[in-house]
């Protein structure tokens, strides 16, 4: 399937979480066998080379994952506080409102692990910035993140860019 | 990998959540490449036949969307309440404390359609009986579960067997 197909997969919900924004709803193009696999192929191809695959939770989880069982790599699960049963480290990070916080089990990376994220949407690039700010912390090289879909008007690139991690997004939508 | 190995990759967490608990942690499993890709195929070839996997937020995502894309079949995501971006329909069901609910998109499965349950973990059952009950409500066909670990004093495998759903697993830790 061609990007253009799978961008027609992705169904967008007017006014969703609030008024005004336009979510770009992931449901129906994992919802859609050869769509969702023809994603995770591409997202394979774009992060070769990678030691290890994190994902954020939970929609992160759902790529992620996928991927990294298609390429026999570990997983790394980025998780909400709280979740994780094991010793944890955490970073804290600015949302529009509040902060949130992200943690991980640092013995899930070997030191010098070059480690890919994958998640399903780039938006400011906040959310992935701390995830690589994080995974760095535990001793893993972050320097390329890829993902279904791209906001870019929102700034995620550059901002992962000044972090010096590359990204790739299957397909983007404009004026979001 | 044998399934020995693979649960032999399982961490073992004392009194997680609360004292007494032996929590069984796949962290470590999904951390570790082929062992983790040894899964997915596992849980693939025990759920043959199906035509779409649904998984539960968040841990069941991990493993219902790999199978799902390593299959090329539908993957349909079981959320906790509030995240779905869409109209939704919901089954409230009891935990020891409380009440929990499950929500799920209407419209992700097609009338008749057969759907396997893919999880981390059987403990009561609970989780799996409410998604069974939510996915047959949309008009899905659910006979099938397979799990990655089950604590089968817990009785789960009987409360799905009592709704018609069997159970496969790929390790059971006893005494749990």
């Amino acid at each position: 399937m061609t990007p253009a197909e799978l961008k027609a997969l992705v169904r967008t919900i007017p006014d969703f979480p609030k008024a005004g924004i336009q979510f770009r709803d992931i449901t129906t193009l994992i919802g859609h066998g050869p769509g969702f696999a023809a994603t995770i192929e591409w997202l394979a191809r774009e992060i070769s080379g990678a030691e290890a695959i994190a994902g954020m939770e939970a929609r992160g989880f759902i790529f992620g994952a996928a991927v990294a069982a298609r390429l026999e790599l570990p997983f790394i699960p980025i998780r909400k506080p709280g979740k994780l049963p094991c010793r944890v480290i955490g970073v804290d990070y600015e949302l529009e409102y509040g902060v949130d916080r992200l943690e991980m089990d640092p013995q899930s990376i070997a030191q010098g692990q070059a480690v890919a994220i994958v998640d399903d949407l780039l938006a400011t690039g906040g959310t992935a910035a701390a995830a690589t700010e994080l995974l760095r912390n535990a001793g893993g090289l972050v320097t390329r993140a890829a993902f279904v879909i791209d906001l870019p008007e929102l700034g995620g690139r550059e901002k992962l860019a000044e972090r010096s991690v590359d990204v790739s997004a299957l397909m983007n939508f404009a004026g979001a």
